[in-house]
């Protein structure tokens, strides 16, 4: 990581003239301390790196911290924000969506909050959606259902019809929780907006159940699909004990990052093989996945096999590539292909197995997210919040070294986290399996 | 249910001469009340079915009580005792191997208990599996593990060669956990003992986590199943509330009959329509299912479907039929079915929907039991026990109007219970949907 | 039991002259079968008693089942319906209000459903509580919370203002879902609307989270509370097992009875002592509590002691009798007393334990139902519709021999169900304890 | 915080020339990269601050960076190590245990590891405590059970004799997790060992559930126990919403700290005042919680309450202070002194409430960790046998800036985190609460 070459510049309407009210807000409790334009949060953090940047006469990178501002660039009494979630499920949108309004409608006074109906889908006026009004009391209990109260939707709709509805509907302030998509929509959008000169803020909270974010450590939803991932690796490991030769292959999220995979195998400490998109394996030969998988049946009866569904796609390289509705790369099936190769390479060998296919599939995301989450949701929300109302726009509510954090959209547009396979993450997961390098040279 | 003509004559080993150690076992606590086989319990409760029963002259049909015994067959200085489990995972075989272990020790002074590994694969000595010795050590946490810490198989092995493992080991009491194939096999076992004047009691404990035992009014494993059946139908539903004219299809275990199915709905009332191999539904035509669930979108936007695997085999009849290990008809899957079906009928009608298709599949029947089926199951192990200890054979520990009985073998075998189409779960069921007939006469 | 004795007949507010629509409610599904008022099961199933009653020239007592009748009394388009909450919270409350108004509404198309605010209290003007208009809308998803959403009271109020107040409201039905005092106030209630000469039914669901209501098998909740109370249990383990001569001390829920103790006891097999109010013990004397619990710590280090909260009142006969709002005896705290008296024991010994007490209160009752309980609760609200459509009053819906029945509230008045000393499930208790009569002589 | 003061050196027992085994660990998985020690975290990530630093000339503090070194002071073949635990129970203790044995065994080939049970106890002769020899198929599950399978103890032990043990036992490493008290112990034993000249390295992992360590960004169990902590929050929430007036009063963990208290808060939303140890309240006056409590009351009929128990010790300063074993401060129940004043305070005004207690106690910390918890503990296990085994001593595995580093037990002895009263996390909880300052002044 080149960090001193990331824009961490986040754009603005205007000036901010108007005293927050915020701080009103804890009646009594004055203390309550905003935050400056000028606290910023390193994003290297390791000594080295840093001195040798400043050596070479360079200021390191930092994100602006996110958080309250003493001065506001909108007047509550008359902004009109919208809210909109987009593309798939992913546990925490209810409760980003409840402390948006919360902390729009109790910190800061704004009475009218409108919900985007499924997706981008919402704004285009062919679809018909309705709008729905967002109140404290609409939002008071949505955070313990899974699923989006505003509903979602996959692909892209028209940009000019998007700013055409904003206008319409006089919204100050855009909120779009999404992921990949909807992020380069978002951009998109605030790029429409400026060059029609409105003022209409647009912030981001991205969302990837897959974690893989560029610059944000963490995004929600993932300790929620870890903690239900868990508990199929125990499913696929009673599988596996329960019959002579038993295999247990689970698949779970992860379409070019295997954070779900590598983190739920530390935390429920039965699988032998993880699999990820990051690092290559091989099937056949000595050091192969289905020799290795031979050798650990041989010594111990049963194995637990978990692959990210982004894994081992260059198995699928002659195949003709195919789509979905929101551009993505439709990936072959790993897991039932593995589930096949595997099949057939005991029954050549002539070595009889069980193997038990899993694959939780929607089961995981849908859910409502755990308390951690929640807990991070809401901080994601305020932020946002508190971006917006500064007049901030084109930026996301990212998460950097254990601070909340103002990333600009463009640095994380088209780039992806993902596991460093020399880094620390891959290579506890490799003590916690014994999987070694499985591949051949 | 003509229950008059049902037998209910349990065979014994011989007469009861020793005096049971069970009523020593509370130290002090003297009032244990033992059962006399004396007690029974009537098989149909209707007063209307009881006094034509009388008028006609006949006997009401009784099950005997289980229980412990005055006096028991076996010295249990002497006994050597053996557990095995077959066929599929269930919730709660851990539990039911805790109790009979903990009841034999404890309750009877038993200390040759041995467990089979993997089925029936583990008397046939090509195998070369070993036997594990269960202790109270070896057992005391393994009801908090789904799953079978014996392992279990599929499929029949020879019955002989079962009996002459029984025979080398010196066995005195033989619990069967299993299924359908399983107590098949048992009832073999127990003819081929009589055959060679074997003094060895062959006990079962019926496992199918569909519910599905004739006369047996629960299996264990069901109501754990029904509770995280329940989770995954509010996945479907957060799937399908989610988008524009979303579908959550799920599909439940039940080969032969719906009960997870439909009490999992009236559970989680979420459900829209549920498919059951009890009751037999049309997809096209005025009230078939893609009619009705046209008109639940037009109406709701959002839909959920739950179908049991055996439900619309009728659907499939002109295919070969397949058999799996145990011999059961592989079923055709019907979700993966109806999932391409409402597809393509949409499709056609150009109305764009979008349908999330769950599977839970192993992730249900490997979880450790909910309380509820600890307790049940702990009962059953215990019945089994004190039904061994009195020389009874041949013979199931069923549940029959809340109380826990002698089912014969024979009674059972070869019969299934089912979903009455119209009886009151059904009913509650078309109650809780409002899915109508889905007839189209 | 003399189960002959035992009052079964329900009164009636008059003829059932108008056809149920409930046949139609499934559209096309023209098969439901309605229930006859002939239809009866037998309250004691055991065939020696039967036979005995026979041989007497006696009937044996019946239930009427529960169930949609072909006729109904009230005409749906003017009836007005109301439903009480009473008492303290129990897991299942809103799961039967949402049953109660989905069938009402769907079932038999009645459109004016009150929900009456806490208790007892929302009839009497001088609290000025308001009504809730209960429809399908509103109770949608309120089975996933706990408590009630009506709110509850504890306490009497004045039955004529009660009777007044419906009057008022012109209130046909009267859904009371409410423990002892409430079924003792809907009796009183009815008595009342029966002198007025008013054409109210009164119909009762019995309220006990622990599960002793007389001649009702099973009351909901419960289920749920045994669920919870097992993880109470494990935290109890842990502690024991945790520090040199580790005590776990768990206080749960049972005034009178001491089932949520014993089941607990049974699915989460870590408890060496339960005591409940069915069965005396001592603590002092060679057998008493306290020596038991020296020999355990002396032989495996640590023990796990459970009891019911109304277990051992015997030791405070001595102090004057409280009583609380309701009029229930305020028991004094057996959980404190046990905890002070074990550590005096042993300091006076000199022995060092660690004794931890655990007392749940509150965090068992207010939670949401169960799977399980969720199916029980959506019966007993769906026939508590069937029941008073029928113009049935003075009745509970009760569950008996694995039916629901109608119950008449006199028979079960003042009566309490209690686990029998010398019966199954405390023999099953005993034996997994071995814990020992704890009784000198 | 003045960071730059902060001591960050770790000492060493010697040079490290034996090549770690680690590097082989994952067969063929050549590309594992070793930390060295000059890898180093920034301890404070702020711009503003670092930038003052350097221009005054002093160089960031930074903490040594965690990890496997490429070369140990430990032989493997002729290591032993010692694991303990001490103090109150924490959900992860198990898993800790777990990951030092499977990193010792597997990674490095240590085949003597030695539990010592009931913590320090275990050290001293004349307890007489058994030593369990720790080998993975021992731990292979323990990860499911909540305490410790060590046991603990409170109260500190002689140093000296301590060390005699380690000497007897000849043990190369001693991990201890423990809390507060035992890091003071093992600062004092690791200075013995240096006095008497040993090759002993004592690596604690710091055991706190309050969350409270100081310069220790997160501590296990904390996520656990925030997790269980709202479900008792909900249930505290359907308590008052339950009744006319009702008041839901939870005590949670939380001695000098309220973290567990407000996190807790902000993921249940349902909390209307969060009392912590860190900001002062009043009872009395227009502002304290009294008054607050009864203008809640007022407006919405219910209110939450939750307390740390650490919360208002103010209010007890009258009282003779009182020690625990550990020597800490016995604090006054600030639960039940709430419950007792808010009743009075509406008894006087005539005002009913309904007012309920829950006070969880050992119900959260006897858990088993869950999916987050666990992944961390494993990261928190094989760091500290890294540090061992790299001949590092007296220091603490340490959790900043999303990097696990080294923290010297100096620096951290005897000081505390706290929530900052003008901080982010605080001025959430007022935002999610609205509870004001409830301070008079």
């Amino acid at each position: 990581m080149d960090s001193a070459s990331i824009i961490t510049d986040i754009p603005a309407l205007g000036e901010t003239k108007i005293p927050s009210p915020v701080q009103n807000r804890a009646k009594g409790a004055n203390g309550i301390t905003c935050v400056s334009d000028n606290e910023r949060v390193l994003i290297d953090v390791r000594e080295l790196s840093l001195v040798q940047l400043l050596q070479d006469g360079q200021a390191p990178a930092c994100f602006e911290l996110a958080g309250p501002r003493n001065n506001i660039f909108f007047d509550p009494s008359k902004l009109r924000c919208a809210l909109v979630t987009c593309g798939g499920l992913c546990p925490g949108l209810n409760d980003i969506i409840r402390s948006v309004v919360l902390e729009l409608h109790w910190g800061y006074g704004v009475r009218n909050i409108y919900g985007i109906r499924y997706g981008l889908q919402g704004f285009i006026p062919k679809f018909g959606h309705d709008v729905i009004d967002l109140t404290p009391d609409f939002v008071v209990n949505i955070h313990e259902r899974g699923g989006s109260v505003l509903g979602s939707s996959r692909g892209p709709q028209d940009v000019e019809e998007i700013v055409d509805c904003l206008e319409r509907m006089n919204i100050g302030i855009l909120f779009m929780i999404g992921g990949d998509g909807a992020l380069m929509a978002a951009t998109r959008i605030a790029d429409t907006i400026l060059e029609r000169n409105l003022k209409i803020s647009v912030v981001g909270v991205p969302k990837t159940i897959d974690n893989d974010i560029y610059l944000v450590s963490r995004s929600f939803g993932f300790d929620t699909a870890v903690d239900v991932a868990t508990r199929a690796i125990m499913s696929a490991h009673n599988e596996a004990q329960g019959y002579p030769n038993g295999i247990g292959l689970l698949k779970l999220m992860g379409r070019h990052s295997g954070f779900i995979a590598a983190t739920a195998a530390l935390a429920q400490q039965d699988v032998n093989f993880v699999l990820i998109p990051e690092a290559d394996f091989d099937l056949q030969g000595p050091n192969g996945l289905l020799a290795a998988l031979e050798a650990r049946l041989a010594d111990r009866e049963h194995a637990v096999i978990v692959a990210a569904e982004g894994a081992g796609q260059i198995f699928f390289t002659d195949e003709k590539t195919e789509r979905d509705a929101s551009g993505n790369i439709k990936l072959k099936d790993i897991g039932i292909y593995l589930k096949e190769i595997i099949q057939s390479y005991f029954d050549a060998k002539r070595i009889n197995i069980s193997i038990k296919y899993i694959d939780p599939s929607y089961m995981i995301r849908s859910l409502p997210a755990n308390a951690n989450d929640r807990v991070f949701c809401n901080f994601l929300g305020r932020n946002a919040v508190h971006a917006g109302m500064a007049g901030k726009t084109n930026l996301l509510i990212g998460h950097w070294n254990n601070n909340f954090v103002h990333v600009p959209m463009k640095t994380v547009a088209g780039k992806r986290k993902q596991i460093d396979p020399k880094g620390r993450l891959w290579r506890s997961t490799l003590e916690a399996t014994g999987q070694g390098s499985l591949k051949n040279d």
